[in-house]
């Protein structure tokens, strides 16, 4: 459905009603975020979902967990070809200039390659400073199970198959509370490079750390306004005449694409005084359950971080779904390349 | 909290507001309502107040069920005095009118009666249609268990003290579900003469019929403003010169009373065409999910209908309760006698 706020409320005073909504959150629920020693059961979960606030939970223990070593995830993959994002600087769908300093929503360029050369690739790059381009294993595309898995496991294949046996499809707790599986199960591995810019998703996401540590800084969905989302050209990084160095390509026949200007929350002045940013960090065998709707910024450190994501659909009766798209607010949205 | 949205958005662009998210609600939400054959499970329950809509159970077996015949009654409660409301029309917690036309916000006149007499009374005036007054135990304050009963329950005394073994206390899926125990578990005796007029409760309601039909309209919490809340005078129902009449007898001390200055919602052309009523009818073994903040319109069928609920508090971390709080509206409420 397409939410048009303006013929309704004009654009200012939707901001002022956005300002509103916020505070009055934020005066409700502080922002702090609860730590679980251990996974709740269906019934506890379900009231944190309801709840919709970030929570931290200790103890979910997955194969993955023991066993991911570069050795076993060398064997077990060994020649199997896997769709890495490059791009230059370890960004993958972020906001980029072009050599004329016109910005765009740019995708990264994507190769295939084994799990030797990328661990490879990892490993350099984090000593290495100024490496021409950045790897980060982030298709994000259900490259672990698809939600095909649930109607014919047959029909979905994998680069990542032979890793299956130490991803659960599903999470119990999760699946009982919300009363149906998983959209999409993904496996990311990068390092410091590796970026993902603020954006928001219309999943409760399961976040879990597998090796090395990933750094969130989350906001609410009512502190979006927060985050001046624009209007970007879209593009993609590709590669001329054999020469590794990846340029912005624009892409004629895509629409534009509505991203937050705000490259990094984490930079002092990127975020005006009424947002309240969290910052979440996760080691090695600690989830989080990211709600509907909340953004968030990622970071991570360690030369080879990897994690693994449970996006199940979120619920889209009920009041929450009507309050998420008042919450996205008008679709009169500037283009990013007017102010500049 | 005080709600000031006025200091934000203009009274005028708070109504289109308004419009435009209860448009928005019944867009994605239709008017429907889901029929359980048997109760949840604790992550079941916990689904469906997420989801906050309306949801009819059977099959929720209580001893009460079973037992509550009127000789039953008689021989349990005996002498016991019972709190009972008393109004000329069976409509206590209502608007009303004195002599002059004066509209008032009035609570019923209060006579503690045995259950011999209570029984009696039922059934008398539901055989006279003009009765000079109705009778409708309603006191809804725990007088079968307050939030006392979890604490200490000696320290809980009730009128209906020799019921409580046929009453859960609480109910397993939904206090495993919410993560608490109830506020208050009510009893509730009347006949065909006593409605409760159109109101919405701050809490998580679990209503099942024992004897009777109970016939329920509903507005979800987006419709409220479909409800012309003003502002009244308080007053009671009082007797004068040992009369059995009742007169309008005004509150010198209290505030005024935000209601709702629509008397009838179920008579055509009460509510506005953007309003979608939802009409359920109970019958005995039947039992309401009726969600935090929806507006209920309850009427009676049968000499003695008899009904208990369960009133969990309600969770006000998230977002739940902000919206619910904006969907109050502007405090700005004029008063209900300024247009008459
Ligand atoms: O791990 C990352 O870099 C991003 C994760 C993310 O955006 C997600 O799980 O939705
Ligand atoms: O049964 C009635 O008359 C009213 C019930 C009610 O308002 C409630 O349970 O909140």
């Amino acid at each position: 459905m397409t939410v048009d706020l303006d013929a309704t409320v004009s654009p200012s005073l939707t901001r002022d009603l956005l300002k509103w909504i916020s505070q009055e959150y934020h005066d409700i629920n502080g922002s702090s975020f609860q730590t679980l020693q251990s996974p709740p059961t269906p019934a506890e979960f379900a009231q944190i979902v309801h709840i919709s606030r970030p929570v931290v939970i200790k103890g979910f223990q997955i194969p993955a967990l023991k066993r991911w070593t570069d050795d076993y995830l060398r064997s077990k993959l060994q020649d199997q070809p896997i769709s890495v994002a490059i791009t230059p600087n370890g960004r993958a769908d972020a906001i980029a200039a072009d050599p004329g300093g016109k910005l765009f929503f740019v995708e990264p360029f994507t190769e295939e390659i084994t799990i030797v050369k990328l661990l490879e690739a990892l490993n350099t790059a984090e000593q290495e400073s100024d490496d021409t381009s950045a790897s980060y294993l982030q298709s994000q595309n259900g490259n672990i199970y698809s939600s095909r898995s649930f109607e014919s496991p047959k029909d979905d294949p994998s680069e990542f198959g032979a890793l299956r046996e130490d991803v659960p499809s599903n999470i119990p707790w999760v699946t009982e509370a919300l009363g149906r599986n998983p959209d999409a199960v993904n496996i990311w591995i990068g390092n410091s490079k590796g970026v993902t810019s603020i954006h928001s998703d219309p999943y409760e996401n399961i976040y879990t750390v597998i090796r090395g540590r990933k750094h969130f800084t989350l906001l609410p969905p009512t502190e979006g306004w927060c985050l001046r989302e624009r209007l970007y050209p879209h593009a993609v990084y590709g590669r001329t005449d054999n020469s590794k160095d990846l340029i912005v390509v624009p892409s004629l026949d895509s629409p534009q694409v509505r991203w937050s200007s705000v490259i990094n929350p984490d930079l002092p002045g990127s975020l005006p005084p009424e947002a309240h940013p969290l910052h979440i960090t996760l080691e090695a065998g600690d989830t989080l359950y990211l709600p509907v709707g909340w953004w968030h910024y990622v970071r991570q450190s360690g030369p080879t971080t990897i994690a693994l994501n449970w996006w199940y659909d979120a619920e889209v009766r009920g009041m929450n779904w009507v309050l998420l798209n008042l919450l996205r607010g008008t679709g009169n949205v500037p283009s990013g390349n007017d102010e500049t």
